[in-house]
């Protein structure tokens, strides 16, 4: 049994989000049927990041398991044939895998595309303009009162290091601990577009588009950049602004530890993605 | 009676061009209608360039004659409620015009969306790269052969100038002559991207197209830069390449008499386009 790696891009608007579901309309459900069509055999896959209905991936990794023998450019091209414009395999790599008795993952000999993780990055790209572009639309967040970026940087130091982050915590979020690792949140400019990148640890359900739709508050000068601070210290989920809009969040960069050797394209940094150049 | 022009931005993907037809998927249809819905009378409209089904407006432009009286950006909101976010106008404004018994057309007097341009830039993204991507499905032209920038750059120097360009007429073009004046032709890289600007007097139907396709067979190196000599010496269509597809070219800009005073925004030049900063 081989243990392969994918690194998949989406436009998720088309999607209802990542997770299997029985309308059989998500990403997950295209893609093992299209690796069912190319292994002429049924394949179950695992990502590392469960994205919501109309969010998309710049590089989602996933991995399964199969007898099958297969170059790595074949498992793209092949694969590829039978998906949609909207989703595509970038690259394809095998990894380390033994089959134990106990099924019990061991995350120093096994390559697990969730459980081998150590830091995720999403961007949120917000077109700030008093008019709706269709170009941005669903690419796009749409902002039409002026954002302050300066106020907004100036909140988002609140969110840096180790955190409980209930108050940016949907009500359906599974995860075991609130506490998670903000270890950046950049926020740039470019014309009327304004990108927000943030690497945590892991992310809660909706904590990206909570935490954006929040800043964005400290942005339009509805609230003062101390807010964000306030908002983390009352764990109070009634708080926080509305869950932003999914169209401009773009799950980009999974880390690993180099040992992998995956050959991912980094979708963390500037330029490239979306071909934008920020400062 | 008091004339209105629009700057009217659009995603072409799933429109079947700008020009009404039977089934009623066209902008031109769409935006008529919402003209209608939001003036509660029939509205009819002449746009500066038709443009085929799959091919974008960041600034269409677009002019109505209409008895109502409303403000520029009660036009833009109002008739925005109306139509999908495929479709957007960008502002409105009342140009000058003249109601004459002999309806001929006074190019100094009356403005003419199409009749009073002077020039019309667009620009073809090609997204060059070994994969698809569907970040850019839609958007972009895609080219999995590398593509050398500085080859296609000593092609297009051959494109400009006033010259006879049946060699990139389609069939169907109805221009009353295939003679135009390029003005410029760019090509910009930024990553994997590719942009390629045109700006003419004028376009053929399917002429940036025709050109791009013949440019690519440029770039990989398929033919050499005096061939685009050759082929508009040929002036024989069926010695360019294919015409190329629509997902990437997008109507920039079209240029108006200063006097005219046009509200219009910068499509033409870098950065701000799809947020690309070239050099």
């Amino acid at each position: 049994m081989k243990r392969i790696v994918l690194g998949v891009q989406y436009n998720g608007s088309p999607w209802s989000g990542w997770q299997t579901q029985p309308s059989g309309n998500t990403v997950q459900d295209v893609l093992e049927r299209a690796l069912a069509s190319f292994a002429k055999a049924p394949i179950a896959t695992t990502c590392a990041g469960r994205t919501d209905a109309g969010v998309h991936a710049l590089e989602q990794i996933v991995h399964f398991d199969t007898e099958l023998d297969r170059a790595a450019y074949s498992w793209v091209n092949g694969v590829n044939a039978f998906l949609p414009a909207s989703i595509a395999v970038q690259w394809a790599t095998e990894v380390p895998h033994e089959v134990r008795e106990d099924e019990l993952h061991d995350s120093q000999a096994d390559f697990h595309a969730r459980f081998s993780a150590y830091a995720r990055t999403y961007h949120y790209v917000v077109h700030n303009s008093a008019v709706r572009s269709p170009i941005w639309a669903e690419r796009a967040g749409w902002v039409f009162r002026p954002l302050d970026v300066d106020r907004m940087r100036a909140a988002a130091v609140h969110l840096i290091g180790e955190q409980d982050f209930t108050v940016f915590r949907a009500a359906s979020c599974q995860a075991k601990t609130p506490v998670k690792h903000m270890y950046e949140v950049q926020i740039r400019q470019q014309g009327d577009l304004i990108v927000f990148t943030l690497r945590a640890s892991a992310f809660l359900h909706h904590m990206v588009r909570n935490i954006v739709g929040s800043l964005i508050f400290v942005g339009t000068g509805r609230r003062e950049p101390p807010w964000i601070a306030e908002l983390l210290e009352s764990r109070d989920r009634s708080l926080s602004a509305p869950t932003f809009m999914p169209d401009g969040l773009y799950l980009a960069r999974i880390d690993y530890d180099k040992k992998w050797a995956l050959p991912q394209i980094d979708q963390g940094h500037f330029p490239g993605f979306l071909g934008i150049a920020l400062p």
